[in-house]
């Protein structure tokens, strides 16, 4: 399985990501919020770029059956129902809605997967039923990490590691790495007894911290907590198997 | 010393690179290209974007006293007089001229660096001279990786890595890292014996293999061979002892 990892969206093209099994990864904390939603009841998770985007498409839907989420320098956005937390999406709140969602870093690029196969979320919360999904896809491989406004972020690229490492050691798959992909399974093989607290130092996590958002930091670091499976279609995340029931 | 290392050029603005050392990395193989220029006694190499501005700035400054130098997709550009392989920068060819060098990716960005006060072009080949320079600087440093079209490269950020290992253990600087040069400090410490191997293996140095560049791969990993001092000033590249003696 050819293993293609991008650290920062930025120089990634559709092309790189056509006919492959895409991976989108932002751990702090686009992933991990998708996952608590569509976990506490969620019907989808519509990602949007820009604020503007979700009133539109809110209005569009119907806001009796959507919720407008997401954030802007880590805070809530003005005027939208939640923020970026994955704790303030519970069932009592979303049940049965569509979240329409804006983040600065992991709602972007989705539309780059236009001629992927499959389209996977993906953070520490739900790594190995991703990792078994993408080994029974058996597909070539595209990881690409949300990062921090254009920069690298340690914890996208940890979480990568740890999905080629997972795919390496459980699933048995033969792997073809390119260098950004071995470098995450280094970063991952090096800090896998710290997950916790390479994600808290790193600059995302401290920044969140700083803002008071550390217990965001600290259960996005939870492997395996959320073991959902949400797949990008038709402009929608949704749980794999609610997709193939509807 | 806050220490900032930027995996590939994409995101990096200006002021991410305001008031400090500016230290320029593109291992395979412009680095090591000015430094074996410079060393052969090049008078200056002048970095520019494109192959027209390449010969746009020979008539301007004179063809008898300059010779054009770069290369794309790896090869030699037509109706240039030198590529982008170090062992043709032979004192024969290059003492006393001008060289005007355009470079897939390590000869674009050093305009960012307009508001740097220190800007070094480093390589392995005249890296523990880089360090030493650095540390006497004193300044906040920002490391920048060339990358390979607009991609992580593996010997980039390996050499970002042995700089600043050498910084903290060899000059014993007090460093704040952000995660990219955590991640690169790392990815050194991994493979510090085994570079030369990690360089071949790695997609641009397999790439260059494969075209018939494999010395200038291997030599690109001969860490001190070339122990120059190469500072861009004024648009151009020189050694810095010719530099304050002009």
């Amino acid at each position: 399985m050819r293993t293609d990892l991008f650290m920062i969206p930025g120089p990634v093209k559709e092309k790189d990501l056509a006919d492959k099994t895409l991976v989108m990864i932002d751990v702090l904390r686009a992933s991990t919020t998708i996952c608590y939603a569509l976990n506490s009841g969620a019907r989808a998770v519509i990602p949007v770029e820009e604020p503007g985007e979700a009133t539109d498409m809110r209005t569009k839907i119907g806001p009796e059956n959507s919720l407008l989420g997401g954030e802007r320098d880590g805070v809530k956005i003005e005027n939208f129902n939640l923020g970026n937390s994955p704790l303030e999406y519970t069932p009592e709140k979303v049940a049965d809605k569509t979240i329409i969602l804006t983040t600065s870093n992991g709602t972007r690029g989705y539309v780059r997967g236009a001629h992927s196969r499959l389209i996977i979320t993906a953070g520490l919360v739900n790594i190995s039923r991703v990792a078994g999904r993408v080994a029974r896809e058996g597909r070539n491989l595209a990881v690409l990490c949300a990062g921090d406004v254009g920069h690298f972020s340690i914890e996208d690229t940890l979480c990568g590691g740890m999905l080629i490492h997972k795919l390496l050691t459980e699933e048995n798959i033969d792997m073809k790495l390119n260098d950004a992909a071995s470098l995450a399974l280094l970063l991952y093989r090096s800090n896998s007894r710290s997950l916790k607290e390479t994600i808290a130092q790193g600059e995302h996590g401290r920044f969140l911290r700083e803002i008071g958002f550390g217990d965001d930091v600290a259960l996005a670091a939870e492997s395996d907590s959320i073991p959902v499976l949400p797949v990008y279609k038709d402009s929608r995340i949704v749980l794999e198997e609610k997709m193939s029931i509807e």
